[in-house]
């Protein structure tokens, strides 16, 4: 694949700076791009070194470098620019041609048009999968549930029964999209299941991490919305509901029947616990553990998760706690000494 | 399905105060239940308000509510009663009928009566699967395993080698039985395996949630007892004995050769270091560290854990810490100030 | 199988104190070793009273014990002779015969000699599996994607397109390598995805445990070198390089662009922040929370990670802190009463 210089700007809405015929093969980082290829620098103080030593035959840039003597294309957004240019180049996702005679469709299941369905692929029944739909090796996807249009599930992503996976959805290898919930009730010593009525409803645009869970609802539905984003090895329990466009890192937990708002972020290992109304644009700290609701904006840290600047100043000082202790006991043997000449005077 | 509210009643032996020819479709939340649906109150403020808008034509209660005009059926423990009702109403597990000629079903295998197989499913030399067992599409069973009696293994569960589920398991989909611990023994710079010899072994009424591991032991097996609950992405390490009835929340990890004991409940997220005792009845809050065996009954939380109390007081002093540390200074400058007065007299 | 002592001695480099020729039928640990067994103290006061109780008929030792009648292998490093002999015992991975007409091989792929591949394999156009490779049921190899020699990939490992996994190379069951890196860039409230056009590199004698997901690189490679061994369900994020020998524990986490050096550890649950350098032979505790760079060799504990005495320390103090509070007011209130004194005279 080959685009010149003017093609690429004009996909991104950058402005050329030197030679808009330059052919270029491909993007790749500062460090690794060989000649033809074309990179881009954030503004970030790490790579400017690596500005002057790139190979890259061009650079996207926001404003123009001295120190680069290459082509630039000029754009708002570097690194929304080196997405769109990445997507010039990215292979599309492989499909096997049509459905595979060795995958199981059931013969009450709908399939939409120009599907790919790969080899050792379980489709259950009355299953709707829709047009355009890839589904890699060992996918299940259970009775009476339904995938969208130009949906990709990868291999061995598993969807249980009535579940919703809505329209340019990807979802990972490994994921397990409708599990129970973990509910359970004591009647003395012993562990009664609460069967989980609900399902799982994830809408369009919905990316799901490599090997992550969502729990089906106990009733209703767990329900992630249009646009959200998680990482790998994310667990989000039964009846949680995540708004729009919000991004979970890895190995983060949300608890049962927690809310979630929109453009929320929460960081890789995060855990979120029950019941709790996390509000929009949010932010949570990696390894935070969050026993109550948060306000709108708010940003926290730690276990138990505290306002973010306070956390840096308290951890701090938790290293200096040492200091602290011989301060006080300095303080008390010098005011004890003080006390004696107070009391003999 | 439809049921009156006297069969419901007897169901989980409770009493109906209104109709007890009303009949009833189904349950759900008090906020999503309908006409003709029950629904339950726990007793819990934060649906007390939910109790005076639901739409639902019973509820069940632990005391007659005022508040609430539709039937009620009075139970001892409206959650408990809560899960007998849902059972009610839940679907039974879906069945592939009887052994898809798609699975791989070892000649040496044996396999019991009623069983359903689902297509791409792998049974190995030796293997024994129980009557009534569900074995979903892409559940591997190794060599010399086995499967008890109405057990059911959701898809893409592994199984390996010689591992032993009991009866009325559920295993959720992804889940990993019987994977190497993780031993490896320095030599030099280099980490030469111990090879795991034993193996796993899980008893009756256990449910594994999805994604789980298990690890086969280095010698003689890593053991779940009966009624024990796991949540997803858990970790269980090699040689751990698990107590019966014991409940371990999503993503929390036990390390090697762990004892834990009967009804624990260990949090999400929370960590055991290896060869620790943790005894009875003990409760280990989220995201917990626990360095050190720990006795019976005790609640600890924090990295070390603590008692629970102790760190619920430790966590908020530590959110304090600018203000002791400008207290202390304080104190410093005021001694500092009366020993110059007494020194100067 | 049985060696007599003699052998296993030769085998393990250590000196029989007893009758060398006793037959020996298995590899046990000192609790659970039975007659004709052989068993291993490493020195550890935790197992010296199961010396005395064991029944096995030999023990690996370091130095001869007064404490145990049977024969004795008298070694430099029980621990290593354990693992050397436990392998004696081992069964060897099960392999089906040949390649099974259930699995799917593209027509481009190049399969080597005495390759093992199960039912329901999935092996992509121009992928290449090496010679002695054995590919468990469920096992999904891409486009363009390598397996080694001798390497195991155990059963529903995912291996995403154009992904290298060199020689002898272990991937435990339910692995996803090479799933899209996280990679998003904010487009005013929407999170566009840059496309990830990197892929996997594993080198030779890595090991990777259940359900573990290492991301492709979003340009370049993410790159797991040789002898690296990790335990399950461990999050290794796009373009990090993990140097050789380096030991990772369950659920931990390394962030995006991540440099590990060589001998590195990395505890259970730790989180190491995105385009950190983690110099060589450095030490991390489990559930620490890394936010910067490590220089070479220090040991690390707690979030944030400071130096694991200083984390000692200041541990046990945070568990003082309501001492510390109760004091900080009796120094303010005796100071107090100094200062009214001392303004009264």
């Amino acid at each position: 694949m080959e685009f010149t210089l003017k093609e690429i700007a004009d996909r991104v809405g950058g402005e050329v700076s030197g030679d808009d015929r330059t052919r270029i093969t491909g993007i790749n980082s500062l460090e690794l791009a060989s000649e033809g290829e074309i990179s881009f620098f954030t503004g970030s103080p790490r790579y400017k070194k690596q500005v002057l030593q790139t190979k890259a035959s061009a650079l996207l840039v926001s404003h123009l470098l001295e120190s680069f003597s290459g082509s630039q294309v000029i754009v708002p957004n570097p690194s929304l620019a080196y997405a769109g240019v990445a997507s010039l180049f990215a292979r599309p996702v492989a499909r096997h041609p049509g459905i595979s005679d060795r995958a199981f469709i059931a013969q009450s299941a709908v399939v939409g048009e120009n599907v790919s369905v790969y080899p050792f692929v379980y489709v259950g029944e009355k299953a709707q999968i829709g047009d355009d739909a890839v589904l890699y090796p060992g996918v299940f996807v259970g009775d009476r549930a339904r995938v969208g249009n130009r949906t990709t599930l990868f291999p061995n992503v598993t969807v249980m029964n009535d579940c919703l996976i809505g329209n340019e959805v990807i979802i990972h290898a490994g994921c397990v999209i409708g599990a129970d919930g973990f509910g359970f009730v004591r009647d003395g010593s012993k562990n009664i299941k609460i069967p989980q009525l609900g399902m799982v409803q994830i809408d369009d645009r919905v990316e799901i991490g490599a090997n992550s869970c969502v729990d089906r609802a106990a009733l209703g539905r767990t329900w992630i919305r249009s646009g959200v984003k998680t990482d790998n090895l994310v667990q989000i329990a039964h009846n949680v509901v995540i708004g729009e466009d919000s991004v979970i890192v890895a190995q983060a937990a949300i608890g049962g029947s927690v809310r979630v708002g929109r453009q929320v972020v929460i960081g890789g290992q995060a855990a979120i616990g029950d019941h709790l109304n996390i509000a929009d644009h949010v932010m949570i700290g990696s390894q935070a553990g969050v026993p109550k609701s948060i306000p709108e904006g708010q940003v926290v840290s730690g276990t138990p998760a505290i306002p973010h600047r306070l956390w840096l100043k308290t951890s701090s000082l938790v290293a200096r706690l040492p200091e602290f202790f011989a301060r006080i006991r300095g303080l008390e043997q010098k005011l004890s000494h003080l006390e004696n000449i107070s009391k003999n005077r």
